[in-house]
């Protein structure tokens, strides 16, 4: 079998780069070892960046996203008995963020392809990929009936996650890898009940730090900082409520609770791969990179690697440049360091430290309080959140919003 | 004895005050276990922000200052081969610093107390302040002749430093302290040689931070981070060169050396003592707060404090209004523990972590590389820089500029 862009992973990097190639007459094969009901069935982030959502909508996907996201202008920073707003549309020149699920944008991408009779394969096994320095890489797997595929193709593009068989068919001695775990992680939950706040509140509290986000009308999800090691066994459903109440209260506000239908733990690490190239295969989103989810940057930052990528791509396939494609990590990486900056300066502002460090926690008050007073510093919050450097589409040649 | 205002410690900070409350008609003494000379010759910090320099001459000592003092309108931050600078002017509403050293303000504020026929007291020793929480507090000391004094005062000032006999006077019940050591120190050196620079640069390498400051047109001022356990004798003049040459090295630019003729190193602490008042005894300056040297705001903090206690003095022993007297801790710890951020802010962005951290380094080029291209990221550091938030001096009732 041939195919010009052989990819790995159908998450929305995956999806979204043979939407994009597609659309530029580039044909690609999607091959992921979950089955189709599972991907499109797992709560995970749910802000899109000013031009994640921009880039959604030129690909042809943005109907449903303008219909049921919310379009959020600014959030809500919490601390020391006060809740501040922080105006984005004021403050990043206008623009703002799109609150819809990760969930709802792979559901979409997944309908768009199977309607333009794209080569989308679920569950398959053993896949691997090979012969990546030579001019035609290789992308093997078994399918369901048990059949082994070689996939002869131009590149092939790694976008099956952190854990996925790309990045490790790179030899050691080509990448570097930068690592940080974080003494915390988040309890997640998904609530029937309508949220009591319109745009996401990002609390400190002495006890830990809570978020309060949406997921449309009906549907809340809440987080709370807990330890790495948490059990979801000692959280039974009052213990959540009662001590996201604590972390949230505020005189004059209450936080309306409902029945929990989803829960998880949810590990912090910024982890960084670099280059995220190895001859001709391109690592893109959770592959080449992970940040902690505060500030939600992660499925922005595979949004845009693989605009980036699929510019390059097209570059090289269609015209015979290699230009882009030789500058794609190093284009990257800069917006993937920015990101990866500000989720850990998110995270270590607004999370409580274990060890109780009692010069931190003043310190993080100094930061929370300078960041909601002064006009400079809540614009470096805000231009980061809705995405910085805004994403350039003008290479892409797509339809104008 | 009988003062209104015992005032221990003939710093920058107690010389200030007593000024300040002169021209206000309160008297003072001034007490200092140092000489007159040592006092005037110790190798300081040399930075003002704007509003320090506008205090200073409205207190009547700005003539020097003015003709001897640069004024800088930015700084130059380095780092990976570029050399940025920031506008101050442009960036924090026209104001600008003022290069002047500590030693000459302390020389100018010890000239105009003389002539004004101050009670200053030099080489005191066994000074002690006592019952700091009767309405007449008791300022103690011995003079070199042998003499022991009581000074019955209305109300004493802690400008003593950090190790200073002051904030130990406090029970340890009422102070909360917090304190921070970092991994690193700065060897500072003076050279007989022009400065090879306009305005400050700050430059981080993979070996360290180095600072090229001023102190005027024919002496240079440099620091190279080293370990806080740094033995002068392990850095000869050449090695110091060849170092500083290292890491501010850019192509087209050269470095000047010249005889060395003074060499420290200094320590990196972040120490805030809270509240900044015990009954009668009101603590200003070092003795209340430690700042890293990063982002030259020691010495602002200490004029900063004095201003704050000069109004709140005046209109408890003047007028009987104790209003800003009980404030006075609280008005002080808030642009304290901005300025302390800060500092620890420059500093962590600054100096290579002795631990070899390479996730932690990215981070630190990423900021950098922000906050010379981001205009929001720039001004929070150009405002932090010239004074934020910019020192109010409308109720000093000082003349206008």
């Amino acid at each position: 079998m041939r195919t010009q862009v052989g990819i790995v992973g159908a998450g929305p990097a995956g999806l979204l780069l043979s939407q994009l190639l597609a659309l530029h007459g580039i044909d690609s094969v999607v091959v992921d070892d979950r089955s189709q009901e599972h991907i499109v069935a797992r709560a995970r982030a749910g802000v899109l960046e000013h031009g994640s959502a921009e880039l959604l909508r030129r690909a042809g996907l943005g109907a449903r996203m303008d219909r049921e996201g919310i379009v959020h202008g600014g959030i809500y920073l919490q601390y020391d008995g006060v809740r501040e707003h922080l105006d984005f549309r004021d403050l990043a020149g206008g623009r703002t963020v799109m609150v819809y699920a990760q969930t709802e944008v792979v559901k979409d991408l997944v309908a768009a392809r199977l309607a333009a009779g794209a080569n989308l394969v679920f569950e398959v096994r053993d896949t691997e990929v090979d012969e990546l320095t030579s001019d035609h890489p290789v992308l093997r797997y078994t399918t369901p009936d048990g059949v082994r595929h070689d996939v002869v193709c131009d590149v092939i593009a790694g976008c099956d996650g952190f854990h996925g068989v790309s990045r490790p068919s790179i030899p050691d001695r080509a990448l570097t890898i930068f690592d940080r775990t974080y003494p915390y992680a988040w309890l997640g939950i998904l609530a029937r009940v309508p949220p009591s706040t319109d745009e996401l509140i990002y609390a400190y509290h002495r006890d830990g730090f809570a978020l309060h986000s949406l997921r449309g009308p009906e549907v809340s999800r809440l987080y709370l900082q807990v330890a790495p090691d948490e059990q979801l066994s000692a959280w039974p459903d009052e213990r959540i409520w009662t001590e996201l109440r604590r972390r949230f209260a505020l005189p004059g506000w209450e936080l309306a609770d409902g029945p929990i239908f989803d829960r998880s733990v949810t590990p912090m690490r910024s982890f960084v791969a670099s280059p995220m190239r190895y001859g001709r295969l391109f690592l893109a989103g959770d592959a080449a990179h992970i940040v902690p989810p505060t500030g939600a940057k992660g499925l922005n930052l595979a949004v845009a690697d693989v605009a980036v990528l699929a510019e390059a791509l097209v570059a090289l396939l269609r015209d015979g440049n290699p230009d882009l494609a030789d500058a794609y990590s190093d284009n990257c990486l800069r917006r993937v360091w920015r990101a990866t900056h500000f989720s850990w300066w998110m995270t270590s502002m607004l999370h409580r430290a274990p060890d109780g460090d009692e010069m931190r926690e003043q310190l993080q008050l100094s930061q929370l309080r300078y960041t909601t007073s002064s006009r400079a510093a809540a614009t470096t919050l805000a231009e980061n959140y809705v995405g910085y450097p805004p994403l350039d589409l003008g290479g892409l040649d797509l339809p104008a919003d």
